[in-house]
């Protein structure tokens, strides 16, 4: 019962709307929880994938993710709102405040949407592609859990707050870089752990702080840039908290009733994110950014890699997996089978 | 003639504007980039600071940097506009972007500024800091000449591509968050070769893009996240190429001509960079977010810190230096303090 099963996109896509509905979603919570899941499982982000869909449907029932949201737009200027989300699941939340920032972008150039009252974001990487898709570059963040240790820190601090931007691209899919401020997710440790395998040095610490490549003894992952540089890695996380929770008046890193392991179901968490769209048409206009994307990528993608190595352009990595998961389905967990009824 | 001399702030100040006022530049030429390399001088980042006065005199007098431009805005919304800085310095376009992009933001809570036709500008946090100085989130960035492999890549591609952001906070300095995309800087490069001493592990490498620590070896230095996740900085170096070239229609990294070692001192390099500003009184509100802001940072500075290290919000070393060097002086490298009269 350890083995990945293999589902075809479509009947998997199926099965989580039909598990989210069963749950009392209403339709938009239903089609935007699954096309931002689908998004991750396609892409290989597996850890923000359909693998979810069992733990957002316990907290819709708990009461702390509200089913049927009816969100709220406030302080809107030409250029900016805020989302009240009403306890949203995040991915309404999260495609909704694209969707604003696009229409903000469309008159002004720029869109910035700050979002509050919201819940678990999934995959950044889904709204800054949703601005993508609609002809924008799109960036989008979130702050989360602290997992993090700060740089020379003794204690998990930071979330592994994602920063993610997407990019048109005429005639090919969208530039799309999404990344956690640290080195590696918690999610890693833990697979290490069960292997009994080392992780790699700078990427995590005990509980004392100190660097620690054994997996039963780390406690935290350090931040991006590792013992060196991580204050680079620290600083961006920063970033995320001041966009998504300072900017927005929702709850800090620390201060979060934890995604699992607690038994309160019901309190909602009131997490902020953040999402901004430029205009290419309103900078130098579309003809100009265009060719410019074109020419930046054919060189980025055209330079020599070293031995053994092989030069991508952000995104390249998740396009081939989506074309070969489209193809040959998508492998997910014996715990997910189940759940989804294909196990 | 190896010794650095010490030279108090106020001195230092006014020997750099003449100098630049000497080479033909207009008021506010030498004021803009008299404060944004005093800025870098006094926070400790020389590598941008005053050192920079003489190459700046000799681009005015060669004719590649335009001492008395007649910058224009060009498409200009609500919350966006196009500087055209017809050649300055990039100090002056750096200033007036981000005023520009605050005068928006007043109005439309969000400011999005593309610079294009500037040029060298100097240290990014300088814009976001004046940004933050006024009310608002500010965030600066620039694409620049080639110096950093790509992930796995053989070839200079992206330049060390800064990432800027500050913001306010009550009753203190800002947050002050200045990056490089690379670990370190080419510069660093030349200070181990100089002192014949090894580089750090994954921060650089040698013309075949094979990760180097003897610095006399080293061609290029290395994304940030190094050997292990180096896409992830050279995704970050990837957003302020888009931002400041593609989006603003100006030269991408490995098209400039080269600022230092070529004889060309006439041609600009038409160099784009990409400002934004964000009101906190748009979004949850001024004093929503000044609460939030001080939360966050005295949990940050009271975070523990591992045994022998230090936990410390971006900005704090910096600001250190600033007092310390405002009491002491500011020390200079003997060439330039024989151009500006100090020795």
């Amino acid at each position: 019962m350890n083995e990945t099963t293999i589902v075809a996109a479509a009947a998997l896509q199926q099965a989580v709307s039909n598990a989210l509905a069963a749950a009392g979603a209403d339709a938009e919570s239903v089609s935007t929880a699954t096309r931002a899941m689908m998004h991750a499982s396609l892409l290989g982000i597996d850890s923000h994938g359909v693998r979810l869909t069992g733990h957002y449907c316990a907290m819709m029932k708990g009461g702390r993710i509200n089913p049927r949201p009816v969100p709220k737009i406030l302080n809107r200027t030409a250029a900016s709102a805020i989302l009240d989300a009403d306890d949203a699941l995040g991915h309404l939340a999260g495609y909704r405040a694209m969707a604003l920032a696009c229409e903000l972008a469309a008159e002004s150039g720029v869109g910035a949407v700050g979002v509050r009252r919201s819940s678990h974001l999934g995959a950044a990487g889904a709204y800054a592609l949703a601005g993508a898709e609609a002809g924008y570059i799109g960036f989008a963040t979130t702050n989360t859990d602290s997992m993090v240790a700060l740089f020379e820190g003794a204690a998990r601090f930071h979330g592994t707050n994602p920063l993610a931007f997407a990019a048109p691209v005429p005639g090919q899919k969208p530039w799309l870089f999404d990344m956690a401020t640290s080195s590696i997710p918690m999610n890693r440790v833990l697979l290490h752990r069960s292997l009994q395998k080392p992780l790699p040095e700078g990427v995590a610490a005990d509980a004392n702080g100190h660097p620690a490549t054994d997996a039963d003894a780390v406690d935290m992952v350090l931040p991006l840039g590792g013992t060196g540089y991580g204050y680079k890695g620290a600083g961006l996380a920063g970033v995320a908290t001041l966009l998504s929770a300072v900017l927005t008046g929702t709850t800090l890193d620390p201060d979060f009733i934890p995604m699992y392991g607690t038994p309160d179901d019901k309190t909602p968490r009131n997490m902020g994110h953040f999402v901004l769209a430029l205009s290419p048409d309103h900078f130098a206009g579309r003809a100009v950014y265009e060719s410019g994307i074109l020419r930046y990528l054919d060189a980025l993608r055209g330079a020599p890699a070293r031995e053994g190595g092989r030069v991508m352009a952000p995104g390249d990595r998740e396009w081939e997996t989506l074309a070969r998961r489209e193809r040959e389905g998508i492998p997910i967990d014996p715990d997910t089978a189940r759940f989804l009824g294909f196990a």
